[in-house]
């Protein structure tokens, strides 16, 4: 199996600079392993985007010599575009026992539990792929059941992090698997691929613990009823919000889609902990006594739709918030939510709610789960790579990341920053950095993956900014004279007393414009362009608008 | 003049709550003070809108009362919405030396210069506006020349802050008027108007001049050229700019439009001051040793047309960044711009240059303009005002200061957190809080001032998701046949191959709704609701989009 002819080829497709999300590949000559299938929300500039996928056209001109898609953890940057590439590749999938809990709800969503081939390993699970033979070990981070990969391959060991932190007292007991780590170092790592998220803070993230401590503290001085709002996949945060309702002596209720799916696989999957009949259904909060109740729920980060947007405004039928319940923000925001989770606030304290929250003041009620750079060190000294590639993060993670890599003995030119469909190919142990794969975003908008590109993008742009105008005209095929209109329709643009003048004026200057074109050979393209220009023209030095203009000429 | 009968009323028309921004009214019977004039960005769901200002329709009313506007400072959020303010109202304008050349700056674009009564005031002046007579104290800010308002009425003093901090060892030595402070809390505060925005942090914030130094520290170690990035308006910041050039032994050039307009005025009006010979054009910058030069330059809060955005595309003609030049970000993000800002320094560090910003260590290249907790209770124990009024800022932070006002003795019932328009009327020193005057957003859009309401606003977003179709279809008016189409046209919506596909079923779909109405009466309007409604249906189930659907009908 050693032959010494023999390449391995590392490569991403989605994850690095955080466009798409989460996808590396790893190619023994003719094995092929996918380690996680992320998705990611588009940004405001992608308008009517839904979701971010991969493009996974190698992996599909090569699926015959796939071995499996493996997932590190349960997080939708790194499971969420699981059916869309189960859509277009059946290959088994390897996951822990909470991860394949967290995929199975999707995939029964999708209509694609059955066909699915689903393979649970754990982090004494030894998979043989093809050449290539995986081994495991735990780390921790914000959701339970994550493992770092080791692949032993003919050319050596590459070793995938996943997300991780080091919390030696984490809430479940089940420390990071340190002295695995260890013992790959000591025999040997030829490429680690470590997740950069936290590279540019200084310090060690603290343990979760913390969190547990202050959920307590604020649960003992609430008043009345509490909210607190996570995300679902935090099982071991929920775990210490039980934690407090047990010591507080408070019923749960939870509400949520995502809080009520991940909480009720936790439990059957024994992640979490809730005693027999603690759990309320939230259509009795209100007849409860407001000190014996603790709402858990979804939309810590500002979406507009979750549970605690709903609650601020006061649109939720079965509960609300009162004055002086407490309201605890038990996540960080995700960059980008800021907005979205101030106005939130604002309006939970506008309902006479105590709101704690993270800005301004040091509350605790949330610590990160990505290693900062001391952890990052940490996991390189254990690994003692030959080569080094930051994997997930943003450009200047990556950056700060290698600094990392290059002040604990890496070599400078054994660090590779590498971008989507970039491949690291090493052969006889030396690394090259030439070739690359197709790669790239897919956009998912409704029922269609890939079809909105820049073209529809665009237009939604323009739409969006001035709105638009139709301006429909018949004209005669026999004499060219206009038989009915021109008609004008317009969205977006203007509506009111001012806009029945500015229409008329539309309408007359594209009258004046076919009547210009009469004795001219009428070509229609042409004649549509003359009226686009005129119309525009007209329209900016009137309003400084640039709705997008059709005009549409009818040979009757 | 003291009638014990007279009535004085304070309102906001924009900065409470942050909607609209920074205006306030003080009326004191028949005079009424406005008090800066601010306007604010939209966020993303403000879809093609310019900026936001006040709905002055009270003022309007009451114009004959209005004895002068007030500007505290020259920021945007405080002079933005002046030259629409005067559109609407001929009033005098009152501000100091800096904040009047700002102004000018804004009214020369609107072609309103020569027509306004610009007047000049410094922290010595007295102003008789009608029964109210005003006095002032200076304050520290991010920008000189800034301000504090007593307004001295038959019924007591009001004051207002402006925007302050309270930097005792401020860069152009013009400390904080504490005495002044101390001396109008000693004669007695009816009424006190304080900024809240950062009533959330705890201590104090830290002087400017800390900044400085760490300015100098940067430039040492700059091994190239430095690019340095902050608010055009923070002159004090540039002012240790210079300094730390002219220690370093560097030449200074300019890059963005404001930045070169607020130098000039600075310097002309004797806050800058920069040596002969120091400033070099844009154009000089790429013959000169790179260890000679610093550019100073728009754009930190990542807006995209402004210099920094532009240096990090490689998107100017004059100045490139180059490997191991230095960026210096010194200037905080404003809630709402992280992630244009992250996307600006990845594209930085892939240009290859060492970069300096805020995120994730304490580099010290910005302290807040505003008061800290501390500083804010500095101001209320100064005052000792009997009614209190939060002002400029998030809900949550007016609630925040509300408490800090307690905690220093002020009256819980005597606090008053204020939404736009609502009016706090004080007689015979006992305050109500009952009514209000119309007040509100109002959005410019082009030319537009107030024409773009909720109506377009939600065209805009429903033809940003899904984009639109057109579909014309011209019947004879004889018999009710199609003469020609249904021919569709989309935009935002589907592209491509799949689009043509899609566009026959709804050409279909349209001929049988049309065909199916044929024997019954042909009512236009109730044939178009079939026609959308059958359309839609149909591209549901189709793509899972919901274009907007625009039919229409010509009788020929």
């Amino acid at each position: 199996m050693n032959t010494i002819d023999s390449k391995i080829s590392v490569f991403a497709l989605g994850g690095v600079n955080e466009i798409g999300k989460n996808m590396y590949v790893i190619q023994s000559d003719d094995d092929i392993v996918v380690i996680d299938c992320g998705s990611k929300f588009p940004d405001e500039s992608l308008l009517g985007i839904d979701l971010i996928i991969q493009d996974v056209s190698y992996l599909k001109e090569n699926i015959e010599k796939i071995r499996g898609l493996i997932i590190t953890h349960g997080h939708e940057d790194h499971i969420g575009g699981i059916p869309y590439f189960l859509k277009q590749l059946k290959v088994p999938v390897y996951a822990t026992n909470l991860t394949l809990g967290l995929i199975e709800i999707k995939l029964k969503e999708h209509g694609l539990l059955r066909e699915t081939k689903l393979l649970m390993i754990d982090s004494e699970s030894k998979l043989r792929l093809g050449t290539i033979n995986a081994t495991f070990f735990r780390t921790s981070h914000s959701i339970p059941d994550c493992l770092g990969i080791a692949f032993h391959t003919p050319q050596g060991t590459i070793v995938h992090t996943g997300d991780f932190k080091f919390d030696l007292t984490p809430v479940d007991n089940q420390s990071p698997d340190i002295h695995k780590m260890a013992e790959l170092g000591q025999n040997g790592v030829l490429l680690l691929l470590s997740e950069s998220t936290n590279a540019e803070r200084p310090g060690s993230t603290p343990s979760e613990q913390l969190v547990g401590d202050h959920i307590i503290e604020a649960f003992r001085r609430a008043p009345r009823k509490i909210f607190i709002s996570t995300f679902a996949s935090n099982v071991h945060r929920i775990q210490q919000i039980v934690k407090a309702a047990i010591i507080t002596n408070r019923k749960i209720a939870l509400l949520g889609r995502s809080m009520v799916n991940v909480v009720s696989v936790a439990i059957e999957r024994g992640y979490l902990e809730i005693p027999e009949g603690m759990i309320i259904d939230a259509s009795e909060v209100q007849s409860m006594n407001p000190e014996k109740v603790v709402i858990i729920c979804t939309g810590s980060q500002g979406e507009p739709m979750a549970a605690l947007s709903r609650l601020a405004s006061s649109n939720f039928r079965q509960v609300e918030v009162l004055p002086d319940d407490t309201v605890i923000l038990a996540a960080g925001p995700i960059p980008g939510n800021e907005r979205s989770i101030s106005r939130i606030i604002d309006n939970l304290y506008q309902l006479g709610a105590r709101v704690i929250y993270g800005s301004g003041s040091i509350t605790g009620m949330h610590v990160s789960g990505h290693a900062c750079q001391e952890e990052l060190k940490l996991m390189l000294t254990l690994m003692k790579p030959k080569y080094f590639i930051p994997i997930h993060g943003e450009y200047r993670m990556l950056r700060h990341h290698s600094l990392l890599a290059e002040s604990v003995g890496v070599k400078k030119e054994n660090i590779f920053i590498i971008n989507n469909g970039d491949v690291v190919d090493i052969e006889n142990e030396e690394a090259n950095f030439t070739r690359s794969v197709d790669s790239g975003n897919v956009f998912v908008d409704g029922l269609g993956i890939g079809d909105v590109g820049n073209i529809i993008l665009r237009d939604r742009k323009l739409l969006s900014e001035d709105g638009m105008l139709v301006i429909v005209t018949s004209i005669s095929k026999s004499n060219n004279q206009i038989i009915t209109g021109p008609d004008t329709i317009s969205r977006g643009f203007v509506y009111g007393p001012d806009a029945e003048d500015i229409i008329n004026q539309v309408n007359e200057s594209v009258r004046s414009t076919i009547n210009q074109m009469q004795d001219k050979n009428k070509n229609q393209r042409v004649l549509k362009q003359n009226i686009k220009k005129s119309v525009e023209h007209l329209l900016y030095k009137r309003t400084k608008r640039r709705p997008m203009i059709l005009p549409i000429m009818i040979d009757v």
